[in-house]
C-alpha cells in the first residue's frame, strides 16, 4: 500500500506461517506481542479480547482458519471440508455475536468450496491468499476513509472522539482515527479530546495509548465533561465511529454517542461519523429495529475486581445506544462523504 | 422535628459530649462510625473527606469549633479570643475553599464577640447550642426542600439524580436525595436511576447506598448512559443539586449537569435544580462569573492507584460545569418552588 502512514501501529500481522497480534489485554501499561501459531491460541486471543474490534476479529478469525487448516491431512475434498466446517464453527463460538467473525469465516469457506476441485494443498494456499486480502481490503477501506474525512478538518481543529476507532480495532488506521491520524499526517497541528468510554475505558486504555504512540496532542476527559467543553468552545468537531447504521442514517454506536450528538447540534458542531459501507445495513429502514447488547452489571459495579457500588446494586448497562440521522452532519465512508438525505445518498453510492 | 424520615440516615450526629460521625471513606464497603472528641481528630476528618459535602463540612466544623474551645482555661476574653480564633484558622485550613466551612466558623467567632461579656463556661454553652443551631437549621431546610419537591412527583415517577445530593452531604435528607426521600415515603413508588459520576463515582458510591439503605428502588448507570433512558421514554423526571446558582438561574453543578439538562430539554423532560437559597448568590449577575475548579489529572487516569491511561496522559478534569439557566425548569428551594424568570421570583422570595 502506498503512503502508509508509520505511526499508524498494526495491531495483526502475518509473518510467513505464523501471526503477530498486539495483545490489547496488556495496554496501556505494556506492549505486548503474541506469535499465535494454532488455531487454539487463536480462539484464545479473540475470546479473551487480546483481539477486539469488529474489523479486527474478522480478520484474526481469517488467519486463525487458515492456521486451523493447515495441518489437515484429510485426502479428499468432502472429508477435508467436514473439518474445516469445524474448524470454522469453533472459531465462531469464541465470541458469537461478532458479525465480522462470521462474515470472514463464511467468505472463506465460500472460497474452498468454490475452489472443491482443486488440490488441497492448493485450496490451504487460497485461504492464506484469501486471509491476507480480508486483511488488505480492510486496510484499504480505512485509508479511504481517513483520506476522505481529512478534507473535512481544517488546520488547528479541535476534534472530539469517543471509545476506540483507531488500529487496534482494525486492520489499521481505524475509522474515526484514521481521519484523525491522516489530519495530523497532514500536519495540521489538530488537538483531540479522548472520552475515557465507560464504563471499559476503551478510551483511556486504546485510544489515548494509539495517540500518544503516534505523538498526536491529546488530552483525556471524563464522558460528561465532552458537554462543558462544546459550550466552552474547545471543540470544532466530532467524529465517532458506528457499530451498525440503518439505512435512513439512524447510527448504533458506543453508548454515549447520542448525548455527543445532541450536545453538538446544541452548539451548533459538526457531527460525523466514519465507517465503511459494510457497517451501513440497507435492510434496515431505521434505528429502531437494531438490537442493543446489555452487557454485565459487574461492568459498573466493580473495577478491577474491587467493589465501587454497595453489594447487590442493580444496573443497566447497554452497550450501545442509537442516534436518531436528523444529529448526524454526515458519513465518512470509503467511498467519500455521504450526506443528507442520507437514504437516498447511501443507495446512489451503492448503484 | 416532627416527621422525621427514618431511612434517611443522619451522617453527623452530636453526642453528650463528642460528635459522631460516618465514615464516608469506607463506603459502599462498610458502615463505620467514629467518635470524634477533639479539634485535631475534626480536621483530620475533614481533610480526609470522611465528612464531605459543603453543608456538611459546615456542620462538623462547628460542632468541631466547640470540641476545639471547650477545654480553653484563658479567664480574660481577649485572650480567650486569641485562642477561639488560632481553633478558627486551624479548622478552616482542612479545606480551604469550602464555603460553608469558613461560613460556620465566622458565624461562631461573631457569636462568641456578640457574648464577649458574659462568663467565658457561658459562651463554651452558647457556642455549642449555635452549633447544634447551624445542623438542625440545614435539617430544617432540607426538609422543606424535600416536602416542595415532592409535590412535583408523580405516582410510579422514573427520576434520573446525579453525584451525591443526600444526608451524606448535608446535616440529613439531603437536597434533590430530600425530595426523593420524601416521595418514597409518601408511597408513590418511584424508581430512580442513580449516574456513577465519573471521576469520584459518588453516585455509585454514595447515592446508590444511601437509596439502598432507605430501600429506595434503584439503579446504577454510567454517565453517557442517561441520554438513550431519556429518549427510551424511561425517565419522568430529572433532579440535581447545585453547588453555586447566579441570580439569573445560571447553575454550577458537578461535572456533567450541563449534558443531563440538554438531553432532558431535547426530551421535553422536566429538570429541576434543589438547592437552599444560601447557594444562590444574587451577587452573580450570571454563570459566567462562576469559577470552576480544576482538578487532577490522576482522579481520570488513575483508578484505585493502578493506571487506566498510559503514563503521562494529559487529561482536563474540571469538577463543574454551568448549566444556563434556559434549561432549567424550576428551583425546588426552602420556601419553595422557583420558576422562570429566576432572577425576578429569587428576589421575590428574598424580601
Amino acid at each position: 500500500m502506498d503512503n502508509d502512514i508509520d505511526t499508524a501501529i498494526q495491531s495483526i500481522e502475518w509473518r510467513d506461517d505464523h501471526v503477530r497480534i498486539l495483545d490489547q489485554t496488556y495496554l496501556p501499561g505494556r506492549e505486548v506481542y503474541s506469535d499465535i501459531r494454532d488455531v487454539g491460541r487463536m480462539w484464545e486471543a479473540i475470546k479473551k479480547l487480546r483481539v477486539r474490534g469488529a474489523p479486527a476479529i474478522g480478520i484474526a478469525a481469517a488467519y486463525g482458519f487458515y492456521l486451523g487448516i493447515k495441518e489437515l491431512t484429510e485426502n479428499s475434498f468432502q472429508s477435508f471440508f467436514i473439518e474445516v466446517e469445524r474448524v470454522a464453527e469453533y472459531l465462531e463460538s469464541a465470541r458469537p455475536t461478532a458479525v465480522n467473525l462470521h462474515w470472514a469465516l463464511e467468505r472463506l469457506k465460500t472460497t474452498i468450496e468454490a475452489h472443491k476441485d482443486k488440490e488441497i494443498s492448493d485450496i490451504k494456499n487460497i485461504v492464506l491468499k484469501t486471509a491476507k486480502t480480508i486483511h488488505d481490503e480492510d486496510k484499504r477501506t480505512c485509508k479511504k476513509i481517513g483520506e476522505h474525512g481529512n478534507e473535512l478538518v481544517e488546520k488547528d481543529a479541535r476534534i472530539l472522539t469517543h471509545c476506540n476507532t483507531g488500529s487496534l480495532a482494525t486492520g489499521r488506521y481505524g475509522t474515526a482515527l484514521s481521519v484523525i491520524y491522516h489530519a495530523h499526517e497532514a500536519e495540521k497541528d489538530i488537538q483531540v479530546w479522548v472520552d475515557e468510554t465507560r464504563p471499559l475505558l476503551q478510551g483511556s486504555r486504546l485510544t489515548a495509548w494509539e495517540l500518544m504512540n503516534a505523538e498526536i496532542p491529546m488530552k483525556l476527559i471524563t464522558d460528561s465533561t465532552a458537554g462543558s467543553l462544546m459550550q466552552q468552545g474547545k471543540v470544532d468537531l466530532v467524529m465517532v465511529g458506528a457499530d451498525r447504521v440503518a439505512a435512513n442514517g439512524d447510527t448504533a454506536n458506543k453508548i454515549g454517542t447520542y448525548p455527543l450528538a445532541v450536545l453538538a447540534r446544541e452548539n451548533n458542531l459538526p457531527f460525523y461519523v466514519a465507517a465503511p459501507f459494510s457497517t451501513i445495513d440497507m435492510d434496515l429502514g431505521n434505528g429502531d429495529a437494531i438490537p442493543i447488547e446489555e452487557r454485565e452489571a459487574e461492568e459498573i459495579t466493580h473495577f478491577n475486581g474491587s467493589e465501587v457500588a454497595p453489594k447487590k446494586a442493580e444496573a443497566y448497562n447497554p452497550a450501545f445506544d442509537i442516534t436518531p440521522h436528523r444529529y448526524i452532519t454526515g458519513f465518512i465512508t470509503e467511498k467519500g462523504i455521504v450526506e443528507p438525505p442520507f437514504d437516498e445518498n447511501f443507495s446512489r453510492y451503492l448503484e
